[in-house]
This record gives structure tokens, sequence and C-alpha cells, in this order.
């Protein structure tokens, strides 16, 4: 008998009748003896629906206002579970942000959370109950709703899972589990059973988004087991955990990669201590979110720097930079809106060598010309042409030896 | 300077523009200088299709999670319109049933309000904030969420005003207040600048469907002046207050009507005590609402008892009466499923002789056949054929000169 907590996001609770189905997979684990808790989202498109109807009323919604609106969705979800729960003869009992209370910051539409208090869930559970929490959802100090912020229901349950000390914190989405590339574009994809927090935290920042980064950050800090996993069928997925849990590891976990980016480059830059803060502090200032940043070291007293944004920021950013370097008398601006990020993640890159090596020259074997690369301690990530992308991410990932064995 | 409670139904909601206009309302009585606190219900429709989802999942939802569901109407609404209000400028902050906090009982989709404490709204207003507050919605002392059931919003929006001393509660709604009958049967009917909360309350469970009779049971008990008045014009309204501060009272303030009544009579039925629970008990116990009840005197040791449902329980009724009938040893069972209720309401009555007999004339005189009298201090009610209503009321209103001075 385990303690489980089991989110289900928007698609997975998208119709009456699929939450029926949600309710049938909650009560089989009950069945099997286990406490369950479940977490879910507000059922697809209904969120989209709230925040246009505030939209309609104002350009810029006041968000105290706009997360009491947005809470409802999940509201919603969670009567309607228990509801479906309880029709089918199992005790369930719905909770809202405020009744547990998760408590979080007063940071409206991207709350953090600061505290689960476990005492009301838990008490449920003795009571044989089934939990049904509201994701995304929570209060701040002087009761005001608040909510995470985008795909918050997977932090809401990681969240949970730590208050509770849960055995596994199960994340039912649409795919399979964590992949060790995109599977569109490399048939031989193969399905992690393992990985480290470190490597997810890196993977999902590049693209490959099963889940929200700040619950793998949350999972991290608490070390609570994360089971990525379909809720269309009842295969096992991939185990998000600690690195010492993982028992094979490989050098290369996995590839990812982003489209849609943009490369702009300041040339020769007069190298002065506080150069760089007046190239990022007007992007900031106008809310445009800078990515990759590469800095040539300076040996004449100029460098150039280069940075990457979103392809949508990219007139903006490209004006806005313009304009930044006749300020600080830099040579000229080249931009190149065709951009794409190609990343190798692992967490035994750090104890081998050639890695590195390995990834340029399979990337030039290919005459796929690398444009700007910047590496973590567990990752390598290269800016190309866009139109490379896909051939580099499958050469790379044949080149790491991560497809499936060739079957037959 | 004045503290104004507002409440604005369904219809007044149902759509963003009319959010909109809600809130140029609400501005214009801040503007004027007073401290405003604005009760709003779900946008029309909303309640209905919330409750739809719920019942798609059981034919008897879980009372507790249903309340969950249909809350949330009322704060998408809250927090819709405080957005709008803080668009035009002005300091606004919505408040849930759980924030305030509104305590009431556990009988979750027709729970009754405890207690409403004002703190949280007073410190909103002194804050200089337009609260709004949402109706129909409060917790039990569980932390539960309880929904006050249909036309709950009145009640909440008169026991704020009561738990906040306010000025007056102003009850926005689609007519511009409180008729001496229907306007659509008498040309002439007036609306009445104020009556009594007696004369409302009789008014209202006869059929003048324009306050929830809940509302106006709390206003009566905690005094609270309640304007009922239209949300298309600034025309003043009715104002329902205590009988001390009507100064010219008619005899007569209303005419009452309601159709789709039956009238069930068992007649020759031994009268020994108890005999009238054993035919009420099978019919409560099928859940059948009976209205009016009329029993003779016996003197010859048999009486006959009449009693009214609406028309849709009609057939039921008769059966379970026919078998109660053959049980207790009545002669038989009559039934009429054409029946209306017309009664006039006054608090002039209980002082003035004649009114009965007033009222009996009156129809006898049109050859109103009376099937059935009722009375109370403030009423006297008669059941007719249904084919006469209009006839009835019309004579009635007439007899007690309600109508309008007659113009040119």
């Amino acid at each position: 008998m385990a303690l489980i907590v089991q989110k289900y996001g928007g698609t997975s609770v998208g119709t009456v009748e699929k939450i029926r189905n949600v309710a049938r997979r909650v009560a089989r684990t009950r069945d099997q003896g286990n406490d369950v808790v479940v977490v879910v989202s507000a059922m697809a498109g209904e969120t989209n629906r709230l925040l246009g109807l505030a939209n309609q009323l104002s350009e810029m919604p006041n968000e105290r206002e706009l997360d009491v609106v947005a809470s409802t969705g999940e509201q919603v979800t969670i009567g309607l579970l228990a509801i479906a729960l309880t029709d089918m003869g199992y005790k369930a009992k719905s909770f809202t942000g405020f009744q547990i209370p998760v408590l979080t910051d007063s940071a409206f539409v991207k709350a953090r959370i600061r505290k689960i208090d476990g005492d009301t869930i838990r008490d449920a559970l003795k009571n044989g109950e089934i939990a049904v929490v509201a994701g995304f959802q929570g209060i701040d100090e002087t009761g005001a709703i608040t909510t995470l912020g985008r795909g918050g229901s997977d932090t809401s349950a990681v969240a949970v899972a730590a208050a509770l000390s849960a055995d596994v914190c199960e994340i039912y989405t649409d795919v399979d589990g964590v992949y060790t590339t995109d599977p569109n574009i490399c048939e031989d994809a193969k399905k992690l059973d393992k990985i480290s927090f470190e490597e997810m935290l890196e993977l999902a920042s590049l693209g490959a988004k099963v889940l929200q980064i700040r619950s793998v950050e949350f999972g991290m800090k608490y070390g609570v087991r994360i089971h990525v996993r379909s809720s269309f069928n009842d295969n096992p997925g991939t185990i998000v955990t600690k690195e010492e849990e993982i028992m094979e590891t490989a050098v290369v976990s996995g590839v990812a990669y982003t489209k849609n980016e943009a490369k702009i480059t300041t040339v020769k830059v007069p190298d002065r201590p506080g150069i760089a803060a007046k190239i990022f502090k007007p992007l900031s200032d106008a809310n445009i979110v800078v990515d990759v940043i590469v800095q040539n070291v300076s040996v004449t007293g100029y460098t150039d720097l280069t940075f990457t944004v979103g392809r949508g920021d990219y007139k903006k950013a490209m004006m806005i930079t313009e304009g930044t370097a006749r300020e600080i008398g830099a040579e000229r601006v080249v931009g190149d809106d065709k951009i794409a990020k190609v990343s190798i993640v692992g967490m035994a890159m750090r104890s081998h060598s050639g890695v590195a090596t390995k990834v340029f020259e399979t990337l030039a074997s290919e005459g796929i010309n690398i444009l700007g690369i910047t590496t973590s301690e567990i990752k390598i990530s290269c800016l190309i042409e866009e139109k490379y992308t896909e051939l580099a991410v499958r050469v790379l990932h044949n080149a790491f030896g991560l497809g499936k064995p060739a079957s037959g």
C-alpha cells in the first residue's frame, strides 16, 4: 500500500467522458489498496475561455482579479471528478487552494508555492477518501487567490507529493514518457526508463515539453519521484528521480532542440565594464527574453556579442539593439532570424572528456556550420541554421548511440 | 455619503458588455461619494451549464461537490466586474464566500446564512475600494463551499447589507419594481413606491417574483431597506421596508395570482385525530408540495378535506390520495386540475372589516365561483376556475382602487 499522487492535465479532463475515464483510472489505483491524491487542471480550453472574457474587459486586466477568474477552471474540474468518483461508489472529496491551504507568494498570475499544509489531505485519506486537489492555484497570506502560471498544475502535484511524502507523483500526459529525442524527427528515439532531475531540467527548458520546469525543480529540492506516463495506456513511462537512483548512465541522455530562434550580433563593441548591461537592460525593459548569450574573449579592446531571442521578438530586438549600438559606439549589428538550437544533455558528460569534440565533428561531417556554442556542466548547445535542425538531431542521436537497438 | 449595497442578477451581467454597463452604474454611485458594495450572480446561463456538466456525470451528483462546481459561476463574475472597474480607473476588490467569510450551515445546495463577518469588506471600503462580492455562496464551519439555492444572491445581498448596516440594499432586476398586480393582466397596474416586508412576503410567495422570499425574511429580521429597481434605467423602484416607515397605507396593496394549480378533495373523511397527517404524509414522502389546505369544520363526524398542488403533481397526488382514502375509509376523492389562486394582500386589512366580504361580492358579481378560501392576517386567497383568473385579478384590482388615476 502506497501513497500515490496522480496529476491529469487539461486534455485528460477535457470532456465529461474523459473525466469519467480519469475517475476509472483513479478508482483502479484505489482498488489496488493505495491512498490516492489526484491533482487536476482545468478542462482543455477553459482557461483560455476565461482569460478571453477578462481580455474583452481590459487590455491589461488587474492580475489579482485575473487569478480569481482563472482559478475557477480547476475548481470546476475537481468538483466534477469528485462527483464522478462518488457516483461510482467511492468516497472522494475535493479541495481548492484555500481549503488545503496551498500558501504562495503574492505574485499574481505567476505565484510561487511557499508551503503546503498536508494535514487536511491526510485527514481525508485517513477517512478513506480519495482527495481531489485543484492544481494551478493557491492563496497568499492575505487570503487572496493566486495562480502559478501556465503549466502550474505539474508544480502543484509535485509540491503536494512533497508535502505528503508521497511514494510517487505520477504525471499523466499525452506522451508515453521522456524520449531521447523527438520521435517525430528520429524514428528510433527511445523512451528513457529513468532520468535525473538535472537532466530533465536541461531537457525541459530545451524543448522536451512534457513537464513544467518548476515542477522538476520542486521534485529535485524535495526528492519527489516523478513518473511521467501516458493517460491513454498502462505502460510504464519515465521516472524522474535523484541521480543516485539511476544505475546505468549513458554519457548522453538525450538530444533536444528549439526552432524559431533568432540571433543578433553586435560587432566590434568597445570592451568596457558595464557594456553587456547596457545592451541587455533595454531588452529586458521591453520584456524580451534573451536565451543564449555568447561573448568572444577580447584581445583587441573590442568584442563581438551575440545573443538569441524568440523569432517573434526579432524585429523589436534588432531595433533596440541598433539604438544601443550607436550609443555605445559599436560598429554595427547583424542579425539572422532563421536559427535553431540543438543540445545534448547528460549527467555523465561531467566525467567524460571528448563529448564536445564529438558533437562538433559530427555536425561538421554533415557540413553543418556552428554559429555559436554554449555549454553547462551537463549540456552542450550549438546554434545552427534552422534548415539543418532535423539532420543535426538525427546525426547527434545516432553518434551517441541513443537509438533503439535495430530489430530483426 | 451613504453605504450602498447593489445586487445585479444573472441577466444584468449576462455578457461582457452588460458587465461593463454594471461597472458604469457602480462607478456612478461611487462618484456620487458613496461607499459601494456590489453583489453579483453568475452570468445568465452559466449555472445551468455547470449543473448540466455535473448531471452528465451522475444522476444524483454529490451535493457537496455540486456546490464546488456551481459556486464558480459567481466567482467568474466578481473577477470580471472588478477587472472592468479597475480598467475604468477605480479601486475595486472581489470577495468570494470564503474570503469574507459568509458562514452558512452545511445544507449543501440550499444552505442558510448563519453569520457574515463585515470586517473584511469594511477594510476594503476604508481603503477606498469598491467591494465586489460573490452572491449565492458561502462556507460552512469545516470550510466546505456551500450555495444558497436558486435566487440566493438576493439573500446574499440583503445579508451583506445587514452585516454592514448599509443604508440601503438596491436589488437591480429587469422590472421597475413591485406592482399592484401583473401589468400584463391589468393595464393600469401601478408601481408601489413602498411596501412592507410582510406584504412583500405574501406577494412574493404568491407569484410576484421580483425578490427571493428568503431575502425579504432577512430584510425583515435585520431591518434592511431594500430598493427593488430596474437595471435598464434610473427610475426609482419600490422600497421594501418596515411597516412604520410607510406613511399612507392602502387597505389592499396588491393582487397576486398563481395559475397551474390543481385541487383535490377527499370527501367524507372520518373526523378522527391524525387523519390529516395520514393524508399528507404520503404526499410529502413523494416530494409533492401542498399549498392551500382547507378543512371544513366537522359537525357530522365526517369532514371534507381539500388541498391544492402544482398541476405537474396532480396525477401522482390523485393516485396517492385515492390510496389513502381507501385506507382511512373516506367516501371518495374528487379532483380538478384547472384551478387558479387569486389573492389580495394588505397590511391595513387587519384593522379593516369588510375586506373579505368585498372580495366575495366582487367575484360573485362577475359570476366567478369560489372553490376554496384561505386567509392570513394580511391576505385573502380564493381558489377559482383557472379560466377566470385574468377577470378576477382585474375586477379585484379595480374594486380596491389600486389602478393609476385615469389620465386625460
